[in-house]
């Protein structure tokens, strides 16, 4: 169906009828449709907000990213950004530009991959407005969450000689993406021929990494809640070169960050050899692992490794130290944020 | 300066430093840069969030439409839509899509008007973010205010036998936007000559409500601080039929709206005669005027009526009524939100 013959405010109404199954959350003092939303946190709570962009061409491509997908990880993008600072997701705003390629059965797949992430995340969706747009497909997306007072995490906290730690593996979702360019090039040099089969053989880890990805929220409020208190936090988002260079350059601090420690997945391991890439390259500067890189003093070290899924990677280190790796030879290089891992000779 | 000499990290840092003189509000826990943004209210009061998407070819054309004040409008977009709440904002975060033409300085320009519009409204910019974008310049922007606990104002409040208000005076942002659409197309006829000069001519404060609006932040916490209550509020930015029909939608009730009392400005009336436009129809379904829409008991008549700027322009009845125009000869027409001002009959 044309999105015009509903237009905005029908498409919106359709919409938000499907969300109605969802929970409304108690914080929420507004129903969507409003100017805004309204969040009371309950008493000895902060509120934290974050947003997140997806811009068609940039951040995706329609032709191998599923709509349902692209709704769920616009959603991802933004709650992870909440438990980087480990916050509790509660509302979800979510507003699309739509190119007048999109039908309305289109907008509803989109909306329904938001729903799943709602539901996921245990959030509301506070409002949703739907713009034409002239050029690409554009997706914004505002998430508001609560955390006790003074128990939000802030990346320019760390000290020197604190420990480092992230969560689940690296480098899996650059794979992913880069499989999916791959077999996009073939497919692009074979005329759009209908009888195509991507190959993506022991990539399916790697695609629903770069795909289907998932905020950390299961480790939101632990690490944070238990007895465990980073001292600062932050998102791997980036890279966690990027991620970590941030952290150091807010916090003060240089890190020593070990080559042998870094998580990989076999998977990831493997593909990165089999596409001739230097799979600690493919860690440090792969990006979108939406994992969380945090840093601990040495007299919690006991805590953090008890928690599964959490590896110690390095320690922090005064500022005239620099930020370097240290290569499983002992050498040391220095970590470098703007690396391209297609770019780095294989080990 | 190209961008890609600075990367984004370069250029965020460039244009955080420009915001430095700005103060920052006491009520944020975080510095940009962060992954969200940690907002304290103060006890008693509840947070508001709003957010506004401006996207290239839809909702301006940088043709004429100056960057400096496109940065100040995606702000006002967003205040707007938290004084329409009757929120005070606090804090903006800031993000951009930015084509390949855009140049450094370029977007120093356009934070400039962002830093303009903070100075304002009193709010800090808790973060910005920039990305390339393959197609034409995306601007998003969330807004974070607060409003003391159970005082901020919905929209589906509303109830029968309530007066209406609204702020300022409408229609003008629309007639400046057809005056600039008007010009761009003489100048696309006479073939891009260079000695070409747009006639603006009794359109000086069209133009400005178009390209610079401003959030009716004076009239906030007023007529929200004051001893007055409206039942309901809503911002006039689609248009006030369209605003009026979704107030009236949200809470139940029908309305009637007096042709006579519509605050038109001289000089909106004036131009909507020259270019052959009904100015009811302007100042009914033109949009963009960022003005507030409010309900009010009829026992709090007299104290609105103190009010300079706030014009009474009509009443709310049974839903049964039905939504109405009451034109100047007392004939009945219905409210219509999908109107397009160009295609009424001139009076």
């Amino acid at each position: 169906m044309e999105i015009a013959k509903l237009g905005p405010a029908g498409l919106k109404r359709r919409i938000l009828h499907t969300f109605e199954e969802l929970p409304h959350s108690t914080l929420l003092r507004t129903e969507p449709g409003e100017d805004g939303t309204v969040l009371s946190p309950e008493e000895g709570y902060q509120v934290v907000s974050a947003s997140a962009v997806m811009l068609e061409g940039i951040h995706f491509d329609l032709v191998y990213f599923p709509l349902r997908y692209l709704g769920m990880k616009a959603v991802t993008k933004a709650v992870a950004r909440l438990t980087a600072m480990g916050a509790r997701p509660v509302a979800i705003d979510f507003s699309a530009g739509l190119s007048a390629r999109f039908e309305v059965e289109d907008v509803e797949v989109l909306m329904g991959g938001v729903k799943e992430a709602c539901r996921l995340y245990g959030t509301s969706l506070s409002d949703c407005h739907f713009d034409s747009s002239r050029t690409g497909l554009m997706l914004s997306v505002s998430a508001l969450g609560v955390t006790p007072e003074g128990r939000y995490l802030r990346s320019d906290t760390a000290s020197a000689n604190d420990l480092l730690y992230v969560t689940g593996d690296l480098g899996a979702a650059f794979l992913g993406l880069t499989l999916l360019e791959r077999e996009k090039r073939v497919f692009d040099r074979m005329g759009n021929e209908e009888d195509f089969t991507p190959d993506f053989s022991g990539g399916e880890y790697l695609l629903r990494r770069q795909l289907q990805p998932i905020a950390r929220i299961d480790l939101c409020p632990a690490p944070i809640g238990t007895e465990l208190r980073p001292s600062a936090m932050t998102g791997v988002t980036e890279g966690l070169a990027n991620d970590l260079l941030r952290l150091c350059d807010r916090s003060g601090v240089g890190c020593r960050l070990y080559e042998e420690r870094l998580p990989i997945a076999g998977e990831t391991k493997q593909m990165a050899v089999t596409l001739g890439l230097d799979p600690t390259a493919v860690a440090c500067n792969g990006g979108e692992d939406y994992e969380l890189l945090f840093a601990l003093p040495l007299t919690d070290k006991e805590l953090a490794d008890g928690l599964e899924g959490v590896t110690p990677i390095g320690f922090l280190t005064d500022a005239s130290m620099g930020c370097s790796l240290i290569r499983r030879d002992g050498s040391e290089t220095p970590l470098c944020s703007a690396c391209n891992p297609t770019e780095q000779p294989v080990e």
